[in-house]
């Protein structure tokens, strides 16, 4: 075994949370004879950023719980020189050194100082976007983003002084805080400016969340921008609404995204990407090779484009900052992976997930994407507990090669994501996807998983055994043909295709004499497995056939 | 668009569960010109085989939740011709025929007759193993596989004369028949020959289920046989064990394991394998290519061997005859993917999964692995629900393959293994685990996700930047240094390493002197964290060292 002795090297680490964490003790661990220093201009740092929203709710009960590592433990078990309330407001490449302010300082001499490195880690993450409108400096027009923003907001909400919340932006925070602060029994209401909440996500496969919200008496705005803010002295107490609607309030949360905190290292001269993110190379290093740039302020590249993308999310942050802590103190370490947007988030009892693309981005970057819906339960139908789940899988028609995935319902939704996530890392296909063997047992999974499921159509649909309708194409001008028993298109029926012949499946191949044989045709059930069946006995007996992806449930869904 | 006229063939299909039953529904729609002939020698099909025992339980309550589709619904819906109690018998390959006996016939005469075949599936599935011990046959010793059996133990466990039941087996079956007669109140005994429960599992992984037995009041004799059952008339009323245990009973189940159905092959000169099963290839033809075989009575390819194998799971007999049914109405489909013999069980509020191969069966099959084990939280640790799994990783030394991977704990173990399998698929090793951008919200993971922490580990030891010490590997005549603070030692020690020198893990760099340089030294912790960041210091500081693999956790779980 060999021993190793590691150069003594000065490590600068510009930011204290996530990446910046990571990176400082993964350095020490690589490297006990580095001198690592650690800037956070705040006074926390390695704090659970995504904890937040549920201190305020009190679903995380214990503060302490949101400290990962305080300042004193990093200081005690990796011998880091960690200096919080220190801001470092400029790179000196050329002399390699930064300038620091004391936000702590007592006197103007010891206010700002230089440090000087051998390596620099630039991890300085993303600020809360605030829009200019007069009233957004009110008190209670609040961000979120550190342990004082929580406090802020949760001093407000345990005050009783709140009853009504607004929450602008229906992206993973704001809906967090919409749960968050409906568990605090507050009235509030979510202005979204897109038609749909997680804007990132196809309309469809959004609206069993805005459900969710509706079904908790959450106020739902969409469309809708924010267009001023009424103030009583400092305190704002209503909103007013670009469709007229004015909502009185006693709380207005920011949640409308984030912007990378790139300035320091766009000052200093390094490239910025074109989403204006510091660029940087497989092993984080910017433009300079000695500064490296990890997390939220940072372009990594995105795996469904191959391009360089800004993809603020806490997994490859953490990740990155790990490598980059590597490698700066040894100079070595493994390269970084592509990162998917791999995300999640639980909203009340619903919950949604999503990895690469959607069909809407993928037509965005320019991609030629299919994609199949499918309905299914989370684990055997037979078991008690059972919980629908709609998997959306976007694919490459001419190779099969997986693109993303969505995932909309209740438990195991994040497993099918990952499955797929995983598979999308080795450029897998839908055949792919097809052949894995996963996990099955009554309690947690179906002998044919959803993802097969899914996998199983998108095949259907690659070898041209099955053509599928998306639920975004009109149904107008075709011959729909609704293979359901009366008694459930009558309880559900397919919303905008009042036209639609009904013949039960399994009347079908009698009935035949009853359908146009001439006109392109669609079918339709509930979620999609009988019209699987119509459409190939349709197709067999020479019809111009495609199954509605997902059925009336998937369809009715895009009318809501 | 093409339409398609496939050619009227006619299938034969023997057995009609798992299977068979995918094979003739896919065959259906493949080919709606087919001629398709089930049969299923005992009275169901398509039932749901895993949900046996959960009925018996009565977890699932409904009977009839289990009848995935009945013979009158594949015969309506399907247009399949379904002959239950009529058993194939033998295979005339020069005729292209079977021969057929009805179990139902009312005269000699319909009791045999010969059915024509163009392509044939054989779907037997596989018999419990019955042993050849006097009283086996005694009316209250049972094995369940169908739906009769089933209902054959349930009518004895609701007439109330069943007060204590012993279980022959700690496969999954056995433990999932522990569980719920436990849930149906009776006094229970497990019988395992091997020294512990699921004998596939690396002895400490079996560990936790073993302890939710005890903790569930199930009496645990491992490493013991059944020797005899006693009789009173055709009740068995007591077995005794192998160590002279006699335990008195009024149910014996027997859950040791399944032989394959190969007879008929066997019989009509097909080429079985060396593992019993029927030779198939990778479209599940045997060695006749107008004959195919699926599920538990056939050799797929076993991923982590690549030669084939037995592997008698539900998902692997429903996808092959899914493939093997399309290819036989149209002489093509996909491909079958190797199966890694992906599994998970629940017993109680523990559940265990594993895929690919351990570090035992890896020495058994002459693979030269390592692995590294973790102790994690299913999701943030911070938030409310967080529940402990163990994690262990088998990969390949030489270049970090992913051999196989097991899991235990509550929460989300199935998820691991599903991410693990799906890497596993494409050849991965654990740096595309490191790599992988899975889906983080606190209700659901954590940003650095148990197989991340897994995979950092084997990493590290494939970088040689640290070396674990197996939880198997002896801890004589090394110097052992236990990280932990004095509380945590005195509460929870490392049982067998009495001579273990104790420095917490922040007094480490200043106390080496303590430490004998010279002596090959293993570093342990609760989980292996704090003996991580120990080994590290102490490898820079010259130590020839090692991270007890899951610290005193795992290690202890070697010596219960």
């Amino acid at each position: 075994m060999s021993v190793e002795h590691n150069a003594p090297v000065r490590l600068v680490i510009v930011g204290g949370v996530a990446g910046g964490a990571s990176a400082a003790t993964r350095a020490r661990r690589m490297n006990e004879q580095a001198e690592i220093i650690l800037f956070e201009k705040d006074e926390d740092v390695s704090f659970a950023n995504c904890g937040l929203p549920y201190h305020i709710g009190e679903e995380i009960k214990n503060r302490d719980a949101l400290v990962v590592a305080s300042a004193d433990f990093l200081r005690r078990r990796f011998q880091l020189d960690v200096r919080t309330r220190e801001e470092v407001v400029s790179i000196n490449r050329e002399k390699r050194c930064v300038t620091v302010v004391r936000h702590g300082a007592t006197s103007e001499k010891d206010k700002t100082y230089e440090q000087p490195y051998d390596k620099l880690i630039l991890a300085p993450g993303a600020s809360p976007i605030v829009p200019a409108l007069p009233g957004v400096d009110a008190s209670n027009v609040l961000t979120l983003r550190n342990l004082v923003d929580m406090d802020r907001i949760k001093a407000r909400v345990d005050s009783g002084s709140v009853r009504r919340a607004v929450v602008v932006g229906a992206g993973y925070i704001g809906l967090e805080m919409v749960e968050q602060l409906r568990r605090r029994e507050m009235d509030v209401d979510l202005i979204e400016l897109r038609e749909q909440v997680l804007p990132l996500l196809d309309h469809e496969m959004a609206r069993p969340i805005e459900d969710a919200l509706r079904r908790n008496n959450v106020g739902i705005h969409l469309g809708v921008g924010l267009e001023s803010i009424q103030l009583d002295g400092d305190r704002a107490t209503s909103v007013r609404l670009s469709d007229g609607t004015e909502l009185s309030t006693d709380l207005v949360i920011l949640g409308i995204g984030v912007r990378p905190n790139s300035e320091l290292a766009k000052e200093a001269g390094l490239e910025i990407g074109s989403t204006g993110g510091i660029t940087i190379d497989e092993f984080s290093r910017t433009s300079d090779s000695d500064i490296y740039a990890v997390g939220d302020a940072s372009e990594p590249v995105y795996g469904p484009t191959g391009t360089p993308m800004r993809v603020p999310l806490a997994g490859p942050a953490n990740r990155s900052g790990r490598l980059a802590g590597e490698h700066a103190v040894t100079g070595q370490s493994a390269a970084a992976t592509p990162v998917w947007g791999t995300s999640v988030v639980r909203v009340f009892d619903v919950s949604v997930g999503m990895t690469g693309l959607t069909r809407a981005s993928a037509k965005r970057f320019g991609k030629d994407a299919t994609s199949v819906t499918i309905v299914a339960k989370h684990h055997a139908g037979y078991f008690p507990g059972a919980e629908v789940m709609t998997l959306k899988l976007a694919f490459e028609p001419a190779t099969g090669k997986v693109l993303g995935a969505q995932c909309v319902g209740g438990e195991g939704i994040d497993k099918r994501i990952d499955v797929i996530a995983t598979a999308m890392h080795f450029g897998g296909t839908v055949r792919d996807l097809a052949g894995l063997d996963l996990a099955y047992a009554p309690p947690f999974g179906s002998a044919k998983d959803p993802v097969h499921m899914a996998a199983f159509a998108a095949c259907n649909a690659l070898d041209e055994i099955e053509s599928f309708r998306d639920s975004d194409d009109s149904l107008d001008e075709v011959q729909v043909v609704d293979v359901r028993g009366a008694g459930e298109i009558e309880k559900t029926p397919l919303r905008e295709a009042s036209g639609a012949i009904h013949i039960p499946v399994d009347e079908l191949r009698e009935r035949l004499s009853e359908l146009d044989r001439s006109k392109p045709t669609v079918v339709s059930c509930a979620v999609g497995v009988r019209g699987h069946i119509a459409a190939r006995i349709l197709r067999q007996n020479g019809f111009d056939v495609q199954n509605l992806s997902g059925g009336a449930t998937v369809r009715n869904r895009c009318f809501e």
